[in-house]
């Protein structure tokens, strides 16, 4: 957890959700940016969902990264309680793989948006890098860290493909 | 809408949810059940809807039938703030049918139940017909009228098929 | 077992679905709702379901719990033969993990409702849930129980993730 | 409706599933096997469902062919209760396009068979063909009927596309 | 592999099919039904299934089980060669468990019929239990012990669940 | 149909199926690749798809276009039975709007490829362009039409959108 | 289209996908947000999409709305080069209702991020609704005009619901 | 890899596609048809897919096999930068299984064409097998060892299945 004041809150809808979601809190802290991690369950823990998301903006935070998985309201519950940018994680369900997690955070009726990732870890690592991103367009060093990571990933394909055992 | 004090709540995301819904209302009348219909909306008006799910039984409701379509928070949200029975309609969406509708509604974590119906008019419908089996638990006269719509819905059933037109 | 006279019946369509419907069984347990736990086949026992079914309610029965998976017919087929309110748990499924259970279930046509509940586990605890919701609707003390229950799960929510191995 | 004792029975869960079943009428007419359509509803008309299924073998019928909709248990509970062969035609529904009907039809547990056809029309012509086929096995004439109009068939198929407005 | 001449041929399109199908052998040798068992490929031996599916009738066959999974061709093309009663199982595939195996298997074109059973095992047992019930129409044996079969399977059903391990 | 002799082959399991293959015969006719078009039944026509197939190579064609609905097989078969590469085109079916046709087409088992195209008309057009550029792999002059093809296509593309009623 | 140089970049795949995105121009309009609407085909302009993309920074845009159908590659192609946050609206296709739109859009690998909003117009709605949320986090009248329409969005919620033909 | 000049270039959006893709290779290998293994990834180097796309055909490449897993962008935007015949493989995705490869891969608009193959390994081997069918349009020795292939792969057929442990 970053010790300054956080601009990006990653929340989620339970603690089983965090080993998917702390991939968007380790791309966080390597780029430097800020950040809370909480538990804010919208059906377990509403008042709670309701206080955070409309005291987020006032406390300074600039994005929100909500995970969830199975019938997810917490990012479109979010998303109604708060004008900040709010991106959905949808988190992997037991029986269904995450389809209804995918379908309940990004089928949003007009009037509310989530923006929407991938399904999973890849999910959490790209609403990281959405968040850096909105917030480099104001933050010249963030936009060169992520122009940097960028580069680094394109270096990092190797030209051949091979047996990695 | 009924003069006496409601006591089921026919709640929907918005009023292009009417046409689905007001089946419900219609079957609630059929059986005399006071009940009361609102526009409640998860994501436009969530301050009146979390006034309206914890109003609920300290209004004298006896349980809520929320309906609603794609990203559908609206029944679930209700059964997070209030203990009431909330059955849940999956109103058809334009794109996907439903689908998204009754994935976001039935797949609630374990801990806040919500009953969910059919996917548009037949599930309205039925989730009249199961507050009205709820309230029926305590109520001889309503039990005595769910039998006989029964009775007539079961010889109403034609012997032979038929052309209709 | 509870030795006082049942109130709920919790029903599955065979001794495999017992692993998930058992979650209903416990959860009825620690709310001191007395229950009975029967195998029920629609399809191999259809002669015990329609006798089970329609004794319910002069049993002094006041909800029944089923659970089936695959074409699972036992909620709907119940819900024909009772005018008690019937709660259906889609059991997960070998080859569609409970898509086929889910659909079997909550497409029932106007006039015969189910409420239905999330595939697997979590839909048999919300069952359960749902079906005390009700009793609770004239028993305060279940009532209070069921407040307690709740603020309880709110309290549980960790403030922040953690790894938990 | 054929004048000699029926060997098929032709049964559907609504009067709206005629239109689709009516083309099994047809195709049997067509073959001279005698039959009987009902309307018998699994959900609607329990009762009359044990009552026809249980008195099929002895009312000297050789097949089944039940045709439903939505959460579709006709054949499958028809199948539970009678030795016969049984066919599930799983009819179009409004909001699934028949996905549900086909899953609740096809799924059915070890032990009790449905043999299941495509979703609507063609589903309702293919039931009446195996029916016929498995009636075939002892009649000369009716084998013979079938192998012509399997010679019609394939003659019936143009060499060339075109055009037909 | 019965000694006597075979009635039902078995056919799969792979090997890999066997460990699906052999439920079906098993049922049929339960019940004296003689039957063979056959590894013939649309794919690969298209020559053989033309060969076996033409000649079926003529060697006394009275009804082919056909297993096959993804892109699975064979019942519906052995189907189009032989005027039996085909019966359709659709093997559990890799990447879609079977649901692909179904719908090239269930939606058959109206004039060419399959009859189809669940994915997989509880699919293969169906589909033996469906030819049986076929040959039992002119066989009182055989109807005498598929009665009994459905006996012994409704008497097994335990009244109450039970862990099992 | 162009009067040289066919070097492509344009398939399809009905007439009704012409709608939507026609478009791969225009695309054909304009880029002056001689082919013929025929409708080949995999289920109403077997014997002559066999021979199609089984000459095809012998005649002079160069690749297959085939098309095909619901559980549509042509397209496997024909590669069953050609060492021609197959090209498969899902035409939209009525229930399941061509996912059924997809899946039956493009999960062929390793060994018998058919490369599959998109569902319905965009897919026929591709096919006869796939078709195009592999002829066009040893005929300079149609990898010259084809390249001003895509030339065209890339200036037809308008630069900003407009209303077009 | 507005005067002032644009800072968010609305493109499309085809002139067909403007019925839809219009939406999103109409409210960038709204909310007096500079903006420039393209056809920018992944397919047919590849090199006008690798140059709009890589050029967006440079030229002063802040954010990128994307929307196509089908086989969707413009929203993630666009996002793989060009740092700026991109939101991706996944257009209704005609076989699979933007099934395929959706998934293409939202399945991005961990590492170059699409923002993925609803299919069809409610998500070419809340993409600009979110690019606006970006933007009025540095943009304190922007931030006031988005509470404004977020509090007439509130406030045009009837209470009841009503037939309005 | 092979030392004579490449024929087939198969190329992979990630090196964790080389599981499924050297099926690929080892097949092309057996047939003796040259190739490259390249890993090219659209969204992390779409400089060098742009490169490696527009330089294959001036490079004596004949046919690109192109595999991708989840938002599957390599194969359509290579298919969009050459007029090559591409090929492409859905690699299984780990929470759609390949659903989501499978349709970013088939869908395609019409003027751009990608020949799709299975989900999975057979889909890679496929792959292999329709480029060399290609390639033996002019050569007949490949067409000769492409006829083995198939006349092996015949014979490799059992007669009888088996358990195989």
């Amino acid at each position: 957890m970053s010790e300054t004041k956080p601009v990006v809150g990653i929340i989620m809808g339970s603690n089983s959700d965090w080993p998917t979601m702390k991939a968007a809190a380790r791309m966080l802290e390597d780029f430097g940016v800020p950040f809370e991690a909480r538990v804010v369950s919208a059906h377990r823990t509403p008042d709670l969902m309701f206080e955070y998301a409309e005291a987020a903006r006032g406390r300074g935070l600039k994005a929100i990264i909500a995970g969830a998985g199975g019938a997810a309201h917490l990012p479109g519950m979010t998303a109604a309680l708060t004008p900040l940018p709010v991106f959905g994680v949808p988190v992997r369900s037991k029986a269904l793989n995450g389809q209804d997690s995918l379908l309940s955070i990004v089928q949003m009726p007009g009037g509310i948006p989530v923006g929407t990732l991938a399904i999973g870890e890849p999910g959490a690592i790209n609403a990281a890098l959405l968040a850096a991103a909105v917030l480099a367009l104001s933050d010249d060093d963030l936009a060169d860290r992520l122009d940097a990571y960028r580069a680094r990933q394109t270096a990092s394909v190797p030209l051949f493909p091979a047996d990695t055992e």
